[in-house]
C-alpha cells in the first residue's frame, strides 16, 4: 500500500523559518522521519515538497492509481487556492490535511482552509507527529476496507 | 499517566444520530473502544460525557493536577462556548479538540470552533480513530517530556 | 397520543415579565390551558421548563419513543444554542417552535433562530394561541399518518 | 366577519411546483378548503391571487373596512418588497404572514421576510394547514375583541 | 414648461397612513396644491400615482419629449427598485427625488436609495414642502438654461 | 419547435438608452433579428418585452406546454426579483439568462443575478448576438434530446 | 427671524475647488447671495464657515436662543462627526442639511451623512439653490409656527 | 439593603487562572473583601458563584424581592448569553456589570457584552475594585431613593 | 496628588441636553462637586472641557509630570477619534474612561469606544457618581503604588 | 483568423473528473472538437491547458500579435487570480470567459468571477457548446470588423 | 523651489512616544535633519506640526501658490479624515503621504488610510528616511516639470 | 553590498500594459537603471522577473546568505498570495514592498497587500522611482548597521 506525503509552499525551509512555531527539524529529516515510520507500518511512503501551486495540482493528477491515500499540507495554499481544492475533488483518493502548528492560534487569515471541506479530515497543532497519525489513520481505514 | 476523554452535547445519543455522518458506534462502546486502547498504550482513561456546558466547565476545573491530557469533543458547544474555552486557558493541560465528522464540510457554522485558537490541537473527520489518535499523540508529548 | 410541551429560558416569569410584551398569564396558566386544550383533542400534553440548555437538551433526549411530537419554546436560546438544534435533529419526533411575542419586530438579535432550520415549522407572535395552534397541527398531520 | 387570503407570487402554480416542497394541492384546491374551514367557524372567506406586487398593495389597500383580518403568504415578495411592507403598515387590519415550506430550511435569502415585522405573527413549514390555523387565530382574537 | 409629479407606492393612502409621521394631507390634496402651485409659478404640472412598478417604469418612458423636469416619490421602491433606476438613466429629463418624511432617521433599510446616484438631487423630511421646494428649483434651472 | 425570448424593465428604449453601452439597435431590430435567426435554424421564435414583474412572472407560467426553451433577458429584475427565479423553478423549461453588456464590468448590484443558479447558462456581454447563440444552443440540446 | 447658515470644511475654497462639482461661484458670492435672498424674504441671515469640527459645534451651541433655524454644510464632517450630531441634537432649533453636489453619486463613503438623523430633513444635489430653497422651507414652517 | 453579587464562569478560578490578567487574589478572598467592605457601608452582602447558564438565571430570578440590587460578572457568558439578557431584563431589581479585566483591550470577541444594554451599567478594568465601586454607586442610588 | 477631569464635546451643554439622558445638572455644577469630592479624599482636581479634538489632545500632552490621573469623557470623539487613542497611548498616565449614559443602550454606533482599549478602564452608565468613582479608584490604586 | 483555446486548472481531468458535473468528454476530443468547429468557421484554433497560473499568464502574454481572440475557461483560478486577470488587461485581445457548468449553481465562492471585469463577455453553463458559441461570436466581431 | 512638511497628531510627542515604534528623535529634531537634508537637495523646507484637524485643513489651503510639493504625515488622521481628504483634493499641489512606522503591521485600524487614494503616493515603515525619500522624489519630478 | 530586485506577474510587459498607469518604460531599461543607479551607491543589484507564484518564493528563499535585502514589486500577487507573505517570514532579510502606480487609487482589491505586515516598508505610488528610493533606503540602514 503506497501514499503520498506533500508538503507545499515553504515547507522546505522547515527547520530554519520560525523554529519557535514550526520546531527545528529540516524537511529531509521530516521526509525520512515519515517514510520510516510508513515502513515500520508496512506502507511504502513518497514525500514530495513543491512551492508551486500548478506542480502540487499536477501531482495530485499524477497520484492517481499510483496511492492509496495522501498526506497534504499545502502551507499557505490552503488558505486560498481553490485549484488545489478542486484537484482534491477530482481525484478518487483520500486526503488527509496536516499542519503542523495550530492554524487555529495564529493570524486570523489562517483559520479557514479552503481546502478542508474535500479532504476526508484534518491534524492540526500536533507538530510532525500529525503526518505520523495521518499515516496510522490511512493503514486503519484501508484495513477496514473504506 | 491519567488522560481525561470528555464528550459534549449530544454525544451521548451516538450511534442513534445521523449514522452516515456519525457512525452506528454507540456512547458506551466508543468509551469503552477508548479506554482499552489507552490502556493498551499504558495509559489509565477516563471518561465522561455531559450535555451542559456548566457540567463540562466544573469537569475541566476538576481535572487540574487529575490528569495529563484531555481529549474534548465539544459538540456544538465548540461554536459559541465561549465560557468552555476561557475553562481551557484557565487549565494547565494540554487540550485535544476531536470532531468524529469532517466539521468543515458541513453547515457554515460549523467551521468555527471558539475552542481551537486555546487547545494544542485539533482532530477532526477521522472518525473516532480521531479519539485514539490523540491518545498517541498524548504518549508521545509525554515520552518527550514536553 | 402523547405531546411535550418545552419552556425554555425566563419563560417560568411569564406574566411578571415584560407584561406588554407577553401578556399576564402566568406559566401554570399556559402549561394548564394547553394539557386542557389539549385533552379537549384527545392528546394527552405533558409540559416542562427549564432554564438550564444542558436539562432541555436532555428532554429532548429523554422525549424519543415516549412523545409524538415536540413544541418548543426555546427562549433566548433560540437565538444561539446550536446544541439544542442538534438535539432536535438528533431525535426522530416533529418539533414545533413557537414564541408567544413576534420575534420579527424586536431587536435584530431575535430575528435568527438557529434552531428553526431544523424544526418542521414555527409559530411566532400569535400570543399563547400558538401552543393551541400547534397542537391543532400536531393532531391533523398524525390523523394523517405523517 | 369577513377574513381575505392573499397568495402572492407563483402560489397560483402550486400542485404542479416542486410538489416535494409545496405538496400537490393546486390553488383551487387550497383556495376552497380554506373557504370551506372558515365558513364552519361562521368566517366568510374570499381568497386571491397575483403575480404583480402592486396588484398585491391595491388588494391589501381596497382591504381597508371590507375585512376584520387578512392571511398573507406573498410568496417570494416577502423577501424583499419593502412597499408590499408599507402597505400592511399603513391599513389598520391585523395581517398574519404564512408560508406552506420552512422558509428557514430553505435558500439563505428565504431565512429574511421584511414584511415580517408589521404583521402580527407568522407561521411557516405547516403546510396548507398554516392557513387553516391562522382562521383559528383570528377568529379567536375576534372573539376577545383585540 | 411641462413638469411631472409621480408618486409611488402606498402614497395614494397619504393623510390616512401613519399621520404622525406623513401628515394628514391626502393625495388629492397634494396633487391639487402641486399644480396650483407649479401653475403659480407658471409651470404646467401634471400628477400621476402608482403602486406597481412596471407602470412606474412606464411612465417614466412615456415622460419623453413631453416633461422638462419629473419630481418622483417612489416610496419603498426606493430602496430596491434597480429596475425604476435604469428607467431614470435611460430617459434625458432631470429628475428630483423627493420624500416627505427624513427617511434617515426611520428604518434603517430606508438610508439607501438606490435611485439617488441616478436623479440629479434629493430633497428629504421636508413634508409636503419638498415638492413645492423641487418645482422651485426646476424652473430654476431651466431660466439657466441647463 | 418554439422558443420565446423575453426582455425586461427599460429593454424597450434599446437604442435610445446609453448606446455606448447597449448599442443603436431598437427593440424591433432586435426582436425581428432574433425572430430571422431562428427561423434560418428552423426555430419558431416569439418575443415579449414587459417592464412589470409580475408579467413577466405570468409570462414565464404560459410558456409552460407551449415553448421548448426561453432566453431571458430580466435587465434589472436580475439583480433582486427572487419571484421571477421562483417562477423559472417552477416551470419545466430550460431557460437561458442574457445580457447584452458586460455586467460583471459595470456597478457593482449588478454583479449578482439572483436568477442566475436556476438558469441552465448565462451569455453577457457579447451584445445582441447573445440572443443568437442562446438559440444556437438551443437548437443543439434539442438535436441532443437533453 | 434669524437664520444661520453654516459651512464646513472645505467650503472656503469653493469656486476654485473641483469646478465641475461645485460650480464656480466661491464662499463670498454665496454667502452674499443667500444674504439677499434672505433678505428678499424678509429674513436675516448671518453666515460662517470653518474648517474646525470644534469651531462648528461650538457655532451650534452659541446659536441657541439667537436663530430660528441652521442651514448646514458640513462638508465631510458629514461622514463621521457624531461630534457635531450630537450637536446638532443638543440645541433646540431645527437644522436642514445642504449637500451642494449630489452625494449619493460619488465616492461610497459620502453616501452616508451621520447627521442626517437629527436634521430634520436633506437638500442635495441642487447646487447653491439648495441653501435658498432651505430658507424657504425655513420661512414657511415658522408661518406655521412649527 | 440586601445586595447579590454573582461571579459567573471561570472565576471561580480567580487568583489561578491568568494571573497577570486577573490578579491572585482568589474567589473566597474576593467575596471576603467584597462582603466586609459592603458590611462598612451598612450593606448585606451576599455572594454566589456558578459556571452554569441555567444556574445564574435561576438566581437572577430568585433575587426578586430579596435585592436591591446586584453586581453581576457574568464571565463570558456576557458575550453570548441572550438568555441572561432576558433574565436581567426580566426583574425589577438594577443590575451592575462588572468585568476585573479591561474587556475592551484583549480578544475582539470580549468586545461585545450583550448584556451590557439591560444593565444600569459597567465598570471594567478596574480589577477587583470594581466590585467595591459598584456597592459604592448602589448605596448612593438607594440613598437618592432611584 | 493631582488629578485631571476632561470633558469632551457637548458636555458644556450638560443639563440642558437631553436631561432624560444626561440628568439636569450642568457643567459648572458637576465640576465643582468632582473638585469638592476629590478634596474630601485629599486629592487636587482640575477640570476641564473643549469641543475641540485638537485641544483634547493637547491637554492630554501638557498633563505629562502634572496629573497622576486622568478622568476623560471623550463624548461623541470616543467612537471615532484615534487621533485621542493615540494620545492617551503615548502619555505615561493612567486614563479612566467614563461616561454617564449606558452607551451599550442607546445607538449602535455609541456601543464602539475606539479609546476603550488603551484606557485602564471604563465606567459607563452610572451618571455623574461614574466620575467620583473614578476619583475613588484613582486614590486606591495609588495608595497600593501602582 | 488565429484563435487560442485556453483551460486552466484540472480541465486535464476532464471527462474523469465529477462527470455529472462536466460531462464525460475528455481534454483531447475537446480540444478536437473545438478545432474542428473553428475550421468549419474557417478559423485556426491552437489549444493549450495547464494547471500553473504562471504558465497561463505566459500564455495570454505570447498570445500578443499571434492571435484575434483568445476562449479562457481559468477554472478555479477565475475566483481568485487577480494576476491573470491583470494580464488580461494588459493584452490587447479580447478575451471570453467560458465556463462549462453553471458556477453561479455551485458553492457560493464560484459565483465571483475577478476576471469576469476585464473579459469582453461570459457564457456559462452551457457545457462545451459554450467554445463553440464563443467561436461564433469571435468570428462574427472580427466580420464586423471589430 | 519650497516645500511643506506637515506632521499630524502626537508626531510632537515624538521621541518620547513609544520609542520601540518611533524611534527616539524628537520632533524638532526631525524638522531640523528634514530641513538640512532639503538644504543639501537646494529645496527650501519648512516645517508645521498640530494637533488639530482643522488647523491642518488650514494650512493645506494656505500652501496654495507657496509651494511645490507637500509631504504629509496625517498620523491617525489618515485613518478617518474625509476632511483633509477633500482639502489634499482641492489644491494643485502633490502631496506624498509619509508613515514613520509600517501601519500594515500594527492595529488593524491603520490598514486603511482614506487620504491615501488622493496623494500621489505613500512611503511606509522606512522610519524618518521616509521623509528624507519623499524630498529626494519631490526635487526629481521636479526637474522632470511634472 | 548585494541587493535583489524583483518584479512579478505582468512587470514584464511595462511599457506597453496601460502606460497611462505604469508609465512607457520597458522591464528591461527599469531593470537597466535600476542596476546602474545601486551602481552609483556602491550597491551590486541583480535583478529577476516571474510570472510564477512558485519562482518567486524560490526566489526569495535562495536569496538567503546572498543579498542584504529585496526590492518586491509582486504585481497583483500582493492582494493574495499568503504563500509569498510566509516566504518573506521565513527568511532573514529586510525586504521593501514597491508598486510603481498607487495602489489606493485604483480598484479596492487593489488596496488590500496581504504581504505588507511582513515587509518592513512600503513604496507606492511614485513610479520606477521608487525602486531607487528603495535602494537609497537599504544603504542607509546598512550604514547604520540596523
Amino acid at each position: 500500500m503506497k501514499i503520498l506525503v506533500m508538503n507545499g509552499p515553504n515547507l522546505n525551509l522547515l527547520g530554519t523559518r520560525e523554529p519557535s512555531v514550526y520546531g527545528d527539524l529540516n524537511i529531509e529529516h521530516l521526509e525520512h522521519m515519515v517514510i520510516r515510520y510508513g515502513s515500520s507500518l508496512g506502507l511504502n511512503v513518497d514525500c514530495m515538497q513543491s512551492n508551486s501551486e500548478g506542480e502540487l495540482i499536477d501531482c495530485l493528477h499524477q497520484a492517481v492509481n499510483l496511492y492509496r491515500g495522501i498526506i497534504l499540507n499545502a502551507g499557505a495554499y490552503s488558505h486560498y487556492s481553490y485549484a488545489i481544492r478542486d484537484a482534491i475533488s477530482a481525484i478518487d483518493i483520500p486526503v488527509i490535511e496536516v499542519h503542523i502548528s495550530n492554524i487555529y492560534a495564529r493570524e486570523s487569515f489562517r483559520s479557514t482552509s479552503v481546502i478542508a471541506p474535500v479532504c476526508i479530515g484534518q491534524i492540526t497543532g500536533l507538530g510532525i507527529e500529525g503526518y505520523k497519525l495521518a499515516l496510522d489513520y490511512l493503514i486503519k481505514i484501508d484495513d477496514n476496507d473504506i
